[in-house]
């Protein structure tokens, strides 16, 4: 937020913002720019604090693109590992990647909100963030309530669950209270910012069966990838679904959709696999289930090992990973609108409609094009990723396509490979997780943005389809 | 076509057609429903005939699955083969294979062709594929002239690439005249039609570094795959590039771009593969990777060993698979304007234009939501289709997927696995070339012949994307 104010005077701030979100508006280069810049610079300065040799546990040695790797991985809330979080670092390692996590989380959610504001006073969209989004102009009070807002209520989950947590570690298990406090706090904040980061060297397996631990970080981690519109529309009128915005509509029936599909999927697939759900009794496979159907959007814990997944299983946790979770969110992928607005726009060529209609309202097509090309591009980075990553490592297709996908769609899960990948794949993935992270929002809001009648007409002609 | 007349009495041909036809327009139930009860009829009747022990050469047997699947794989001008065309069937069934294709590219091209004059009757789609289309109302007169230039078309093509290559069987090898004559005659009617069955155990490994084997084969394929009314276009107004409609320049260019990518991808991924392109003369590897550039879109000949590839070399070949060829043509996939209406749609939104404009014409919103439902409706059933094939197989992802796309595709490229199938996946690819050969054009032709207006408007909300 704080790149928004730079270079304006303190004594007419308002005036001042109000100029600048004026020239920002027309163009979506400042914002973008603003964002990639401020990313970038983030990792830079995390790939510089992992260096320090205090942050590497004793006996281990950080070059520069596990440094380079990590941080991007933390920032961008992923949480793939090319080093075994648990043990590579020192306390001070995991304490800056806690820190990164919480930045980043708290960075991407507010930028998203940003765009959401601009692309909202730029087109009307009913985006109800800030009490006084609809009735007056944008001023700074209203960035920084909102900045607030997202702090806090990022603060209330991480609380509750961490509180949670830490009772559970400290005393459903044998660790001190200061340590089980710092698992339960690291694994909380992990889990609201959707960056699959553990404490433990087998991610969550060593309580697949645990529901005390499971429970609380799979409904933190729904919670994080409902995305911050959605919460603070839910917490005004929860119980009046009627009078909800259409996103927030779509974004709870549509994750709750992906939420059965996934826990069906891994569930039915993977019951009699005797390297993963194959060993749990009944409760515990379902429980592990229902953790692995979540965290593809995109917390990326695990608590079975992903890498002895069936290839059904693997291709499916894709496809969910791809999808993603809430706009606005710490989430990746594609987001749960987009994946939704293609599919409303298929109902309506079903029905034979001209209008993408849903739930009383019309979609306009500027909108349904935005989804359309957020998908495309998507597809078109996971597919050549795949093909380059597919060319410089000896790992099969699933594998890296898992990976590729795990990293663009910022979902942190993996088979296992990350740590054996050569330092090229390293930077690729690193890539991957930058553009995953900072892509389809600042495309989506760019695209919005640019938005401008043609003033001129052309005879219409169709291409035949099909 | 000849289903298209039934019930109608001879006396007043004219009225009754020009009736028929303005019952089916306004639904697309009607000839849905008979053409996929003609193929169906049509694999029924191939699948007796395969049956009958004089189609089996002698020494082997003849499953029903086996017939089923080879009967719909030709049909269907696929290409894929449960058991080895070359050795399995006796003379009399290759001639029932060759028949097949003959019969279901034909009968595909003609079916196409009618839904493009129904839908351009319909909303006025610029289709020339008979003289009379614009000037007055559709009569059975233009159906069989349609049909008539379909199969003089077909028969030019087939019949000057069967005497070169039968030349060249006859002179090039020790082949006697009538061998050389009936390889010619079966790959010609197989290149023209896509239909990627060949007389030889290896397809075509045999020929890779014979231009004079390979050249008719591709060019011929390559005129195949755009499609019936782009040839009528470029025969009219071959020198005329600027008149032609917008249908015929996107199919070019897009089909033209599609080859050198192809070209590129295979050359430069399999060049110093020892078990592909490696041991070919420079020469050979650019035929070689030239060939396999163009038979994904969807010729499905292989000059080399398709199960050797890298495995990124078969992710691309997949994704060339998936776009197929042009419409209203043999070839499969969701075809190349669906492709190229995509990336429009991905231009225009990053341009920020309201509207789809290409080359100097606009494409109306309703053919774009066409486009996208087909090519979304297309990745579902791969996915879906490879997930099932996964769990009823041993077989890994990258072989699975590849025969999955090809299937769906028609392409009949294969890692080789095809004959080692369970018969459940056989029935499985079946069912998948029966639906990508008529789901596609039927799809596509359905949807915008179910176009309509909604008489009321909603209001308007954009849920937020990415
Ligand atoms: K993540
Ligand atoms: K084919």
């Amino acid at each position: 937020m704080v790149s928004w104010t730079l270079g304006m005077r303190r004594r007419r701030r308002r005036d001042g913002f109000a100029r600048m979100l004026h020239k920002l508006t027309p163009t979506w280069r400042a914002p973008a720019r603003i964002v990639l810049t401020a990313f970038f610079v983030g990792i830079m300065i995390g790939t510089g604090l992992l260096m320090l040799p205090a942050a590497t546990a004793p006996g281990y040695q950080t070059t520069f693109v596990d440094a380079l790797f990590t941080a991007t991985s933390a920032l961008c809330v992923v949480g793939l590992a090319a080093v075994d979080t648990a043990v590579h670092w020192s306390f001070l390692g995991q304490v800056i990647i806690l820190c990164l996590v919480q930045v980043g989380g708290l960075g991407i959610m507010m930028l998203a909100a940003v765009f959401g504001l601009l692309v909202s006073r730029r087109v009307g969209l009913r985006l109800q963030i800030t009490a006084q989004t609809e009735s007056h102009g944008l001023g700074l009070g209203d960035f920084r309530s909102l900045a607030l807002n997202v702090a806090r209520l990022s603060l209330f989950f991480e609380a509750v669950t961490a509180v949670l947590l830490t009772a559970r570690f400290w005393l459903g298990y044998d660790y001190t209270f200061p340590q089980a406090l710092w698992f339960g706090v690291f694994h909380a904040v992990a889990a609201f910012n959707q960056a699959g980061f553990a404490l433990f060297s087998d991610s969550m397996m060593g309580f697949a069966a645990d529901p005390w631990i499971c429970l609380p970080v799979i409904v933190t981690a729904i919670a994080g990838a409902l995305g911050f519109p959605v919460l603070v529309e839910l917490r005004r009128r929860l119980r009046t679904p009627r009078r909800w915005n259409l996103h927030t509509k779509i974004t709870v029936i549509t994750s709750g959709l992906l939420l059965v599909v996934g826990f069906l999927l891994i569930t039915a697939l993977e019951w009699n696999n005797p390297n993963t759900l194959g060993p749990l009794s009944p409760g515990g496979k379902l429980l592990a289930g229902f953790f692995h159907g979540t965290m593809p959007r995109s917390a990326g814990f695990n608590s079975v090992d992903v890498g002895q997944m069936n290839e059904a299983t693997l291709l499916g946790t894709m496809v969910l990973m791809f999808i993603g979770g809430g706009s606005v969110s710490t989430a990746g992928g594609i987001k749960v609108t987009t994946f939704a607005l293609l599919l409303f726009v298929l109902v309506a060529e079903a029905r034979g409609d001209s209008k993408v209609n849903v739930m009383g309202r019309t979609i306009p097509a500027t909108t349904q094009r935005q989804a359309i090309s957020v998908a495309l591009i998507s597809l078109g980075v996971v597919v050549v990723g795949t093909m380059v990553l597919l060319t410089i490592t000896d790992f099969g297709l699933p594998v890296v396509m898992f990976e590729v996908v795990s990293a663009f769609g910022v979902v942190g899960l993996s088979t296992g490979v990350t740590p054996d990948l050569p330092p090229a794949g390293h930077v690729l993935i690193t890539a991957l997780m930058f553009a995953g992270r900072l892509g389809p929002v600042t495309l989506a809001a760019a695209l919005a943005l640019r938005e401008r009648s043609l003033r001129y007409e052309l005879p219409e002609e169709r291409p035949i389809v099909g």
